[in-house]
């Protein structure tokens, strides 16, 4: 019998979430909590909160000073739990002031940072593994090893094993403590009784006056480390590294995408959001972005400068370029959407076209219906908004307007350049445009006038 | 006389081309066959073949296995024979396929790969002319030295001339033949008479059973060695190594862009199709995405966010941002297409304007027209296009349709909001639109009622 | 009391500017003069004059060659005095022919080129500084050192010291020599006197019988140096290095916006003006290009695809995706300027929405106005401009043509579909439209003449 399979076979103990989102993120210059900034359209406390949800964690406690009502206000559809630090007085500190929210708690606890968004599922697990296995030690640790390890604080390590000798602050490291490349995160797992009698023992004897979480190494005489990439655990503190580490995200999922079986004819053009999906054979052009709730079928192609989001995209259709979708976006197999049109909230059906100029909002749009150029429901009176229905096989000519609530039937024609006000039957054509006049020669004498006013006669 | 001269003064020996297809690409995760993937709008198959095409082969041969029916379709306008390969039973195997195929061929027979597009003629014609050399081996191969050399098979050169030794697999290579960083594309040239015999000497006592073709070397006790970069014989076996050809494709092309006299602001954001055509002094911003068949002459603006297929554009033209031209469009000396505007299958004469938010298709503009902003073209009943002739320097009123089939007289007038159904003589104004009415405060009234609506009274 | 001090205690000497700027661009293959080319919306001679205008010169003298009336024009706004450069003999020669220009003048001379157009004025004031400082030597020299030093002059300096012994062409140069990796930029300051002095004893002994500007170092006895970074001194003599020089710029911009708290979720999609001005928590969604001319203020969201020139956006504005804003737009707070909308010379007052579809020219819409999709200004009737006013609160329905000069009253509803001809008074509804008529089964009539004549019949 393996190691692995003696661990699935044991019980897996409760699991705690501690997520450390006090600090104050100056370097932002921004109104917005550092943590609720997004990458790829999702809070970066989400993403690392999405991560652990697949842990089952009993409870989840984020640690939060300033801007608390932000952060409470994000994570409420999640049931976490808020702990408030009122003063910054250091990491481990901050990790007390969730012991209240634990109070009851017996489990592994596993402390993240809401400003170190990437780190995955798999890499919690480890750590948390780690802490289960029979060697365990009373705290994991989670190392890195950047391309240049500057001033991070290093791991020692027992040459050969996992087993933590020390973590050592850089200012207070020999040379050779620096020439060692094992850095160190932050992040850590322990079991929870471990953890806060650990804490109740930390001092604050250093030029800062603070907490360091990192110290109950030393007072739990050591730890096991954990190893993962840098862009891993890449922090967030300013703009630079916000986008840096959306690069990141992007990049990752392109590969993912193409690996799966989609053309990206430009990958680095191609923005996905935290939840995009997509079938195989999907053509994507370059310069396309994708917002949150887009699902995208087999075989569909979306041609460049296009933009989705709220959208599923079904079988075969044809987007853009410069296509539109909006939440509530609904277009049907073998569908087309074309350049400088905007769906929202309508559903186009199989085969459906409407190409170029239009809007479709709040709309049924039969199947095979043909939706000419300039074509644009009338949807809204600046109070509520109503439903434009058109009836399969309906043909709507160029430069319609729709006004709304009103339906076309089935098979029927409206003639170019109409305001439609009233539903037109089923077969029927519909015309609402004005009569065609024409003055001889006025065009030539206008332009007369007009020249001599120009030339100031 | 110089050896140069001699092989000029020669009659060149037939070529034929034999392309090896039938590898299933199941890593591409698609229903195109992977040749068929395209690189600048083209299928790379194609690229290849038009490399080859310049050395004027007097046969083509394509060996292909699953998938057949794709490829014979692709290369149809070719003239490309297709040899089936029932059973992938190695390179060799492959190439054998093709002997029926040259039946009757006497001359030098170059062996290309379907998923290595970017070979490029002049490396073909060295491989060639090498093999027509004074001192020709009997078989020519293709190296190159990779960043890194990782499992490709090694071509052991005798120091300091071009002599193959041999090619070893990486697998039974040893430290010294390892460190060799020449590395063997696959790609081979060699006499017809002499291949089919080497290949009639292949043996498939390997652990894979299979048919090397690498293995007409030794048995032809030795070979020359042509080398390439190693970005030349870049192979596609993934979505993502087909974005990576894409890539360096672009890049190239960007550089001879820029090198022939066009600015590119931002040159990784501009994608060409393999035969776009641009003169000197064209202006392109950010953004800008070719598809086939465009031909822009010199002094062209075109802006970001614009997209262009299958047009021409002439001297001094200004496009964008977000002008889209779709096949078909011809836009004259100094004419305009502006934003969000779309052409198809329609000239602007020279210096004609149509700046906004229009769909000018199947149209004929006459010289110096002014189109007004939301214009449309009405040219599909359903079954039917229809065209829309614009006389010399009218003036098309904005927002308007006009009706095809309908010309608009040189010099006339279409009032804004008009929709046209019938010609307007030259010189005319006409106006097709509903009379204006107003209900003094109704407007007043109808928010009343409905924000009462809304406030649920 | 220190150095700096004294420094700024004495008043400064007077400045003088001169750029060279004679060279033919031939590699540049291009109509445009070679430093007119622009950089970040602005020619590349400006960018470099604007830097040394920061030091506040007496005079700017710009010697050209071919050309002259180009840069004439381009400078003409900025007073700089232009001298003729008729033979090219090389950049000795060329300051010569600076001298009638500084006739009179008697101060510091600082001599840039047209073509490295990236030189800071931190850069220009460290030379004059160096030059004005206690032991200042007659000339100042520019020194950088690129990642390949290859072919270029090396500045030999006595080791631990800014002095420079001599400036060796690289094909004079000994071993010892070229593995000195200090480079010459060629830029030099010097004093007045002195300079036109060691001008005048320079020879042009040499192989191209030339006037080389470096050989007053070593008539002068040697000079200090200065050294910069190699992007600093990026010269500009093909389209390849121009974009070069536009992607250095850009990095740099983008670095900078994000420091001073906008988000930028994919910097490199991003592209800035010489001008543009970011408030704080501004978000730019990818693709988003500026032109010159825009100010955007705090808290503003620009979504993909947007392109903005000439424009104020004022605090908590929404644009795009795909927004255009031409010269003169002014989007006011809260305002939100939608899908394919083009806003030209037009205000919108707060809160104001034109969400889809339109072009609004020439126009004032009020606050809380809403412009339906489709909505277009008709301003132009081929001659003169004219202008529409939409009052506060307005509800311009969709599809809608305003014909200005035209004016929409506070609180009025224009009916969708309408082409407005005539004024509106306040709160009232205004409809001008055909009326709608209906052929009962018309369709199915015309779909059956059309199939049967679809199939020849």
């Amino acid at each position: 019998m393996t190691t692995t399979s003696v661990a699935s076979a044991v019980a897996p103990r409760p699991v705690a979430i501690v997520v450390l989102a006090a600090g104050k993120g100056t370097r932002m210059k921004s109104d917005l909590h550092k943590v609720l900034h997004p990458i790829a359209g999702r809070p970066m406390l989400l993403h690392l909160l999405d991560s652990a949800a697949a842990l089952a964690p009993e409870r989840v406690v984020a640690v939060v000073g300033a801007g608390r009502e932000q952060v409470e206000a994000a994570v409420a559809p999640l049931s976490a739990a808020i702990a408030h630090q009122a003063e910054q007085l250091g990491t481990g500190h901050a990790v007390m002031q969730a012991e209240a929210a634990l109070a009851g708690f017996d489990g592994d606890v596993l402390i993240l940072y809401g400003d170190v968004p990437l780190v995955g599922t798999a890499t919690m697990r480890a750590m948390l593994d780690r802490l289960n296995a029979a060697d365990a030690p009373a705290v994991v640790v989670l190392g890195f090893r950047p391309a240049d390890p500057g001033a991070y604080g290093r791991v020692i390590v027992t040459p050969g094993t996992d087993r933590v000798e020390r973590i050592v602050e850089f200012k207070d490291a020999g040379p050779a403590e620096r020439a060692e490349t094992l850095c160190n995160s932050g992040l850590m797992a322990a079991r929870s009784a471990d953890l806060f009698a650990l804490l109740g023992r930390l001092g604050n004897d250093n030029a800062a006056g603070e907490y360091y979480l990192t110290d109950i190494v030393a007072l739990a005489g050591g730890a096991a480390a954990i190893e993962v990439s840098a862009d891993e655990v890449a922090g967030v503190n300013s703009r630079a590294e916000l986008a840096g580490v959306e690069a990141a995200w992007q990049q990752a999922r392109r590969a993912r995408a193409m690996a799966e079986g989609a053309t990206l004819i430009a990958p680095e053009t191609v923005w996905f959001a935290h939840d995009t999906q997509l079938g195989r054979d999907v053509v994507i052009e370059p310069n396309v972005v994708f917002g949150p709730g887009v699902t995208v079928a087999d075989g569909v192609t979306i041609h460049a400068f296009s933009h989705l989001e709220g959208a599923r995209v079904e079988r075969g259709a044809e987007l853009g370029p410069y296509a539109r979708l909006r939440p509530g976006a609904v277009i049907g197999a073998n569908a087309k959407v074309g350049n400088f049109v905007e769906i929202k909230k309508a559903t186009l059906g199989a085969g459906a076209k409407a190409n170029h100029l239009s809007y479709i909002g709040d709309a049924d749009v039969g199947a095979k219906a043909n939706i000419g150029a300039g074509t644009i429901t009338c949807n809204y009176d600046g109070f509520f908004k109503y439903r434009t229905v058109i009836g399969e096989g309906a043909f709507v000519g160029s430069n319609s307007a729709l006004v709304a609530p009103v339906s076309i039937g089935k098979g029927a024609i409206v003639g170019a350049g109409s305001v439609v006000v009233r539903d037109v039957t089923d077969d029927s054509l519909a015309v609402a445009r004005g009569r065609q006049e024409e003055r001889g020669g006025w065009a030539a004498r206008f332009r007369a006038a007009m020249k001599a006013k120009k030339d100031g006669k």
